[in-house]
């Protein structure tokens, strides 16, 4: 049997495109897997990994015979690397994206694809480590992790199953929301957690004797700002492009650290196991219903 | 040849007394360990895991011969079990303890044991696990873990010595800081992110819709909040035990979320990039030092 797509183009063949890259080979889905990207020395190694078979670039002969075009870039390039892919696609082939913000990539998406924009099928893989580059990726970082597709009116039906196939093919439970409805839930489940583990280290190590402190953190502190060892530039873009639906976590957010800090000053026993016991009975809930 | 401690008696055998017996029974240090606690139903159980080989009370029979007392208790009870075990203790007995905080207890060790305070060596082993009770211990907990020991002023270089030698034989580095330093060090770096995680739990949770937001989240959520699934009593303690270091750290950590918050308002994209990625190598540093 022939795979679904004979020729796959992967743009930014880091963790997420090289682990894409890696699941549909794996899953018999891809024929030919062309790397494109910025930096010729992550291609090479994406190549020499056996992550991509060739590489392209942004040209007709990369791109008019492909069937399927991820985009798996920081979300504030998408826009002008759509713009540059727009006028090279061919009839039939169809792009997504791998961006952590649906909101701002949309709106991109059709600033710079115009009517095309009903060939792109916005996605978002809920999944990732705090590793980056094509040497992260492994072809299982999708399995039984959400992909969230954001389908916009213009796409037609046969193109969000064949992304939806695609993410399965890696594994994937595929489900689909509303933009601005993934953009508000990612900002608490995701970008929120983010940005108070990169504050916690920050409020931590750059304090006078920073290095004795974190000499003296432990697997709690270990765990907690594993996600501070992201990708800087990756987390800035996120930040940016969800500004408002982020702003409204970190306001939510201090309410309830006022709530507890006060809680605390007062010394409020009865308030503060209750606010604990819920957390904890809260997320012990959440790994029942099978958490991640 | 003879166990360093022919009798060890364990107050509060959960994950860490449970740990600490299975511990020093592996490297062939203690003698007989007997467990005391609140709930029979929580001993019977440490007794048929073989963490402990009998049962005693608060009475002479089961602490008067004792070599080494090891108090793992919730930090707010430890005065009460220090005031009952001092009438009690034999001439050679030692006693520890494990709390998280330390100034608390030695003021409650002080006004509990009066004179005999100079047989208490106060102890924490930064090490543990979200999860609690005896079947949560094991053996291994402490290796190569951080254990403090915040010696008075009153206690014999002799039984430093030898709680120092009991941790070490569980593989633990032990280590000495004052009273006020540890408590400040571990707000930091403990109090503080267990508070964090447990505030976004419920931040996340709580609201309308919570759980179809929960089921978005993936494994930065799951690690950030781990230490939220941590005992709610326990945490309870300490925060009020702790509680102006753990202020002074809400404090502290306010100002820097507060200077994110108006970054990502204000759309500078160069301070966010330069935070993340301080935070990103402070965190590398910290885990090419050794981290945990």
């Amino acid at each position: 049997m022939a795979s679904e797509f004979a020729k796959i183009v992967v743009v930014g063949v880091g963790l997420i495109g090289g682990s894409f890259a890696l699941a549909l080979k794996a899953a018999g889905m891809a024929g030919r897997i062309v790397g494109v990207g910025r930096r010729p020395e992550t291609l090479e190694r994406a190549r020499s990994l056996g992550i991509v078979d060739a590489l392209g670039g942004m040209d007709a002969a990369t791109l008019s015979d492909a069937d399927l075009v991820l985009v798996a870039v920081p979300v504030a390039q998408t826009g002008s690397v759509l713009a540059s892919l727009a006028p090279l696609l061919g009839e039939s082939t169809i792009v997504t994206d791998a961006g952590s913000t649906k909101g701002d990539v949309v709106a991109a998406a059709r600033s710079a694809m115009g009517a095309r924009v009903a060939r792109f099928v916005p996605g978002h893989p809920i999944a990732g480590t705090e590793h980056s580059g094509p040497e992260a990726a492994f072809p299982e970082l999708f399995r039984d992790r959400n992909v969230v597709l954001t389908p916009l009116a213009e796409n037609a039906a046969a193109d969000v199953a064949s992304v939806r196939r695609a993410w399965e093919a890696c594994g994937a439970r595929v489900q689909e929301l509303g933009i601005a409805e993934h953009d508000r839930i990612l900002a608490a489940v995701s970008h929120l957690p983010h940005v108070l583990a990169f504050a916690l280290v920050d409020h931590v190590a750059a304090r006078p004797g920073g290095d004795k402190f974190m000499s003296f953190a432990a697997g709690g502190f270990r765990d907690f700002t594993r996600i501070a060892s992201s990708h800087p530039e990756m987390w800035r873009d996120i930040c940016l492009a969800n500004r408002s639906a982020l702003l409204a976590e970190l306001d939510g957010y201090g309410k309830v650290l006022d709530a507890l800090r006060d809680m605390v000053r007062r010394g409020d026993a009865a308030a503060l196991y209750a606010l604990f016991e819920e957390a904890r009975e809260a997320r012990n809930r959440w790994l029942e219903r099978g958490g991640v």
